[in-house]
């Protein structure tokens, strides 16, 4: 960007509010929220109309084979690897207007705001939608950021399933973005992403950015007590082989383990379900799926340790049978030094608090770090509320992670 | 009667027993249970055996408006009340040869027993068939004796409707068993039901029969904790309002509560389920079916009373929304005292080792006991398992309950 001052460049907030609201009403559903699910027909309105905002921005636009869109504004040096702002425009069933969507506006404001000052980079510029990131019609979730990284197969990523049988290969032909473009990561100057928070923590320190400097490690688990199913009526209690009866005492020592490593523990018990499921019969096998998380990979696979420990032991005691099933061991990630200095430099010029943080969550992200220099911008969301149609942001803290994603990309793009 | 001495009278356990085994071929499973559930095809066929059965040992057989049985052996004076000798042919899904058939078969085999010795009684005897007493295929359980003891008027036995949306009456009417006898309780000398025990007290205990006393009281809840729904890597543990986090609680404190009314509470968690039941996902709703029993009404109260402040006061701690809804208040039984000393004289007379006890499950005698004077016959099963396709009980102890049955039958149709 040679020798003009960029200090004082701001996007428009009222540009990415309109943009945001105009793509809310694409799968909008009745309290409030978005259904714009990886690849239905909703997506696709979506994606029609990112490209149609892309092309009237100057863009040139790529898709690839799993549909990620790439919208490229040149630099001084074609040779040079490309700055890109990527996140996803899919979105939960009963989703929000932010998750995701705001990280790929961003990126569109970021290139209009360019387009505005007529400022040119050193490195092009490319805001980027990766498809599925949700996972939420095709498992798994990052999918698309996934095969371009290299991740996944190509074969892996085209014949994922729905429900209802469909692959994501028949379902991109369908909706017309499976795209010419090698699915292949090229070389990156550097990729950020801005995403709301999905968590508390910054609502709650009263900050407006997070500096993100890594990913936490995460551990899922299927937990199975196995009993003797019995007559709820004729059973005497002392004669029973219950699972329950150890599921309580095992759920409440496993809290207690992540009470041993607050702050940084985390876990959740979202799926607990027992069969037969009858009323008036004692279960033969609960299950319990187990989310364990924790910045540092060593503390989850030590937590996992104590929870194998503790399911054997108390299951031992009632003579049942209890088994702990790994299903996901994805190791702690560390974004690339000179991205998260970019980011933190960004916004401490701009003026804006911020503090360094982990995601809890998995992003595009974390796969595109495999491949490039990588790194996040949070922003609070409402309650810390996401998931949910309900998840809001303030349009003050979307103007400011938007300026930081700015500035970040101005400082890795111009030299 | 008259002067006849039937004191060394014996049933057939061979007959009783081949009975059992032809009649577990119809929807017998490959596990070596029974699917024949109530007014199938199988429940017809099951019908057509018993009834030519009966035909074949001389009974007049009536069939009333719901499909129940009745097989009447004429005694030496026609305007006397019978003694009937009832339970059912209908089984679980998953059910085994023995529970419910015991109790009809048996009465067919007391018949039998009487025509072999040229018997008369002064009362008649009649073996009964009660249509859908599990309640499998049609909700509630017990509808056949229910409906004809006054509990549910005839409407609504024949417009209970199955998953398919079949109803009583319609399926009564395709397997030919819509009978024309009003359903409706006539005045009986007094009734009987032999029954494998379901439980494992008889077994544990050594014993070979139990004097059923009553049935104990029921009281059945949903428990529905609900908090707020959040992402399980983002959300720190100190700000979640996750309703596991009440229910271990809820669990160690109400299997406290049985423990203190031990050895006679009993409480049963048979059903949990997680809303929206996502893996990363904290849950937003917890359900928990409670069944708790006891032999007396007040303390079932008592207990649901003790459940309701733990729930209070457990919820209100976590911030979480509580609630307890009662699904059924079934009070206790006591059995009439002349039919208990009839069963308890007959054991003690054939020389069978016994215990007074109390039902820890429904039967169709809970209905017909408030019309006519009732008790129960238990012989020990297996383990104590029932509802399982390996139920299995021993041929010299359906012998003994088959022997007590035919002696307490003859005391009270002898006068």
């Amino acid at each position: 960007m040679t020798s003009v001052n960029t200090s004082n460049l701001r996007i428009s907030a009222d540009r990415l509010w309109s943009s945001l609201m105009e793509m809310a009403e694409i799968g909008k559903t009745a309290r409030g929220g978005c259904n714009r699910q990886a690849l239905t027909d909703e997506d696709k309105q979506g994606r029609d109309l990112f490209m149609a905002w892309c092309d009237a921005a100057g863009c040139d636009i790529s898709v690839d084979t799993m549909g990620n869109i790439f919208a490229r504004r040149s630099g001084r040096d074609a040779a040079l690897p490309a700055v890109i702002a990527g996140s996803h425009l899919d979105t939960q069933p009963t989703g929000g207007k932010f998750d995701g969507v705001y990280g790929v506006l961003a990126g569109l404001e970021v290139i209009r705001t360019l387009n505005d000052n007529k400022l040119e980079t050193e490195h092009p510029v490319e805001a980027v939608c990766w498809t599925n990131e949700e996972g939420a019609r095709f498992s798994p979730a990052m999918l698309g950021s996934g095969v371009w990284s290299g991740e996944f197969s190509l074969g892996y990523g085209h014949n994922r399933t729905n429900k209802e049988g469909q692959t994501v290969l028949q379902e991109l032909q369908r909706i017309g973005y499976l795209g010419p473009a090698e699915c292949r990561s090229k070389p990156l100057r550097a990729a950020f992403e801005v995403h709301i928070e999905q968590g508390p923590i910054l609502e709650n320190a009263g900050l407006q950015i997070g500096v993100v400097g890594g990913v936490q490690a995460i551990g899922w688990y299927d937990l199975v007590i196995e009993g003797m199913p019995c007559h709820a009526g004729t059973t005497p209690m002392e004669v029973r082989r219950d699972p329950v009866m150890a599921l309580y005492v095992i759920l409440d020592k496993l809290y207690q383990v992540a009470d041993d490593f607050k702050p940084r523990a985390r876990i959740t018990f979202g799926d607990i379900r027992t069969e037969p499921g009858s009323r008036n019969t004692v279960p033969e096998r609960v299950t319990v799926t187990v989310d364990m998380r924790h910045p540092e990979r060593t503390q989850v696979k030590y937590m996992e340790q104590l929870m194998r420990e503790i399911v054997r032991n108390e299951c031992g005691k009632l003579r049942l049978a209890g088994e702990v099933r790994e299903e996901l061991d994805s190791p702690a990630i560390s974004f690339n030094d000179d991205c998260i200095r970019a980011v933190r430099n960004a916004a401490g010029a701009l003026g804006y608090s911020n503090m360094q943080m982990v995601s809890g969550a998995g992003h595009d992200s974390v796969y595109v770090s495999r491949v490039a220099p990588t790194s996040m911008i949070f922003i609070p969301c409402e309650g810390g509320l996401s998931h949910n149609e309900a998840e809001n942001a303030r349009k003050e803290d979307l103007e400011a992670g938007c300026n930081v994603l700015l500035h970040a990309m101005l400082e890795m793009a111009a030299q």
